[in-house]
């Protein structure tokens, strides 16, 4: 573990509960039934307790969306080509993509990075070069990359994040894109968890049952071959995982060191919460779960993390489209616990007690 | 049955099949794998549907917040004093209610009106009056308004719509503010569906065990005493219901009449829904639920209305909080139709046949 993980590591604290018991007080005290909104009141003392203050704001958004490429997908396990991750970079830098509508529309801007494509790109306006190497080897066959990989691909999300915090940053949501990397996913899953790999494992982009079935058995195969150790999340990021996978967890230990929450995306963000949480526990209170994907292995996930995702939409897309939408809800929540109206101030009466009481 | 309801219920017609077709085509051309946005993608397809484009923008948003009081709360149903209607208008007026912070934060207009409050108010900048009465009658004694005054809250919604649509309206949302309005929701309900009173009860703004009972044998002793009729929606708005409850179904009724989608709040919306629906079937198409409340009952009115609400926040505040996050949705679904660049314009590949097709 080189020096930038493993001071970041330490820089994870306990969320600050004075500032959690300053917003619950406050939230009981704004003009409307008490608890009466739900899961925006859970949310907005939360992320009171990941930003230190009583009524944060966060207005300064953003959506770091890692893209890389996976060796595995020599094995026929995903309906697109290859090409496509490349192609979809292109897309994200033309705004013609889902996750800059989205972004468009909550108002976060997009950090596109290059985690390692199989060709890398030319210098590009808008894109962040952080390749680790030209794709990942088919981890079927032996293991995706070499453990000082692992540890350069947290860390380059680290740095990401860290660059992001300095522009200034109240809230950052995860995104991906990776042709094969539901597989990286499933098989990081299926070995930090234990679980049957036909239990975590899902269609992707849209795979028939045929298909699955033969991504389940190279999933198989490649945890066989390579025998991540589930107790070294950074041994199981190397083995079965991917620079992306790697990039968006150190995202996410980057976030939780800085105070900033981290609303997670689908699958493949769920994989990378899975590799930052084996690396610091205390990375989970850092994270909101924005959704839960149509891909079965991520309610799994979710549950395994225990974390309660606020949005049930069906999507599959990644790229950060459900992380996008859960910041709307985090920002909601925010606003209402800093912008209401208290009971006093708007002269409203409050509930009065049972009879007899 | 008078005109201008009339009228409208005669300019509801289905939706606009060719348009949703060509969003459904387009939705399948966008850089996305198939289907991969799932809910977003089919409230797009239904928001083109009825607004009759195949790319249709809601920019021009407003909430419709109506007011009104209960007699019903004679009986000790409610938590909160029956002032609080008229406290939270006020509160409304000057933007420190939940329903401004989050109209806001969408960019939507409130549209306050008062249906007809206790004491009425003076006239206010940015209040609507549409009075029908100083509340309704105790409904556990008798019909709670007359057969007329419930016409006439139809009307009066009808009215605010139109009046908004005037203005420029794109997508509207439904809110409301009654202390006891959730007992004539679930009495309307009860009506409506035959199922058991206690089955479709909850504790609305948050009362115990034994005054939910309480609320229970009220809404039993109402539909008793009043027998409405369950194939005539406005004699059971007349015998149960509220004034509220009448402006938000006339409200729903001239959304579909202009081709306005109208999305849904929680248990009280649901009410006047069942209202909308049973005096023209064809509404529901022109309806988005928001979000299944966690007043028990709304999640069976959802049902038996067969709508799929888009949020589960665990939220019961009402006042069209619940909308403005759905409205939120379906604009973020509508700019993905809009916005998204084709496969063919980012230079994308599709997907791969399954080798041997």
């Amino acid at each position: 573990m080189t020096g930038s993980l493993d001071k970041v590591l330490k820089a994870i604290k306990p969320l600050d509960s004075s500032a959690m018991s300053a917003a619950q007080s406050r939230q009981d005290s704004l003009t409307k039934p008490l608890g009466s909104l739900g899961r925006l009141e859970e949310l907005s003392v939360q992320i009171a307790g990941i930003r230190g203050e009583a009524t944060p704001k966060l207005e300064r958004k953003a959506i770091i969306t890692m893209a890389a490429d996976h060796g595995v997908v020599a094995e026929g396990v995903s309906l697109y080509p290859q090409e496509v991750t490349r192609q979809m970079v292109l897309n994200f830098l033309q705004s013609g993509a889902a996750i800059n509508v989205l972004a468009g529309h909550i108002g976060a801007r997009v950090v596109v990075v290059d985690m390692g494509t199989k060709d890398g790109f030319q210098p590009l306006p808008g894109l962040l070069c952080q390749m680790i190497d030209f794709g990942t080897k088919n981890m079927a066959q032996g293991p995706a990359m070499t453990r000082q990989q692992a540890v350069d691909a947290l860390e380059a999300g680290i740095e990401v994040l860290q660059d992001e915090a300095g522009k200034g940053l109240d809230v950052v949501g995860t995104g991906d894109m990776g042709i094969g990397n539901t597989t990286a996913s499933s098989a990081i899953f299926a070995a930090i968890s234990g679980m049957a790999v036909g239990k975590v494992t899902g269609k992707g982009t849209g795979i028939d049952d045929k298909q699955l079935a033969h991504k389940v058995s190279v999933i198989e195969r490649a945890l066989s071959v390579n025998q991540p150790n589930p107790g070294d999340p950074i041994d199981v990021l190397a083995k079965v995982g991917g620079f992306e996978i790697g990039g968006l967890a150190g995202v996410m230990l980057a976030g939780a060191a800085q105070n900033v929450p981290v609303v997670i995306d689908g699958f493949i963000s769920g994989a990378a919460a899975l590799i930052a949480t084996s690396l610091s526990p205390q990375v989970k209170d850092y994270l909101i779960a924005a959704h839960v994907s149509a891909e079965p292995g991520h309610k799994l996930i979710l549950d395994f993390l225990g974390l309660k995702p606020v949005l049930n939409l069906n999507m599959r897309l990644g790229e950060g489209t459900g992380a996008a939408l859960g910041i709307f809800l985090a920002e909601a929540s925010a606003r209402i616990l800093a912008e209401m109206a208290t009971f006093t101030e708007a002269g409203v009466s409050e509930a009065e007690p049972p009879p007899g009481k």
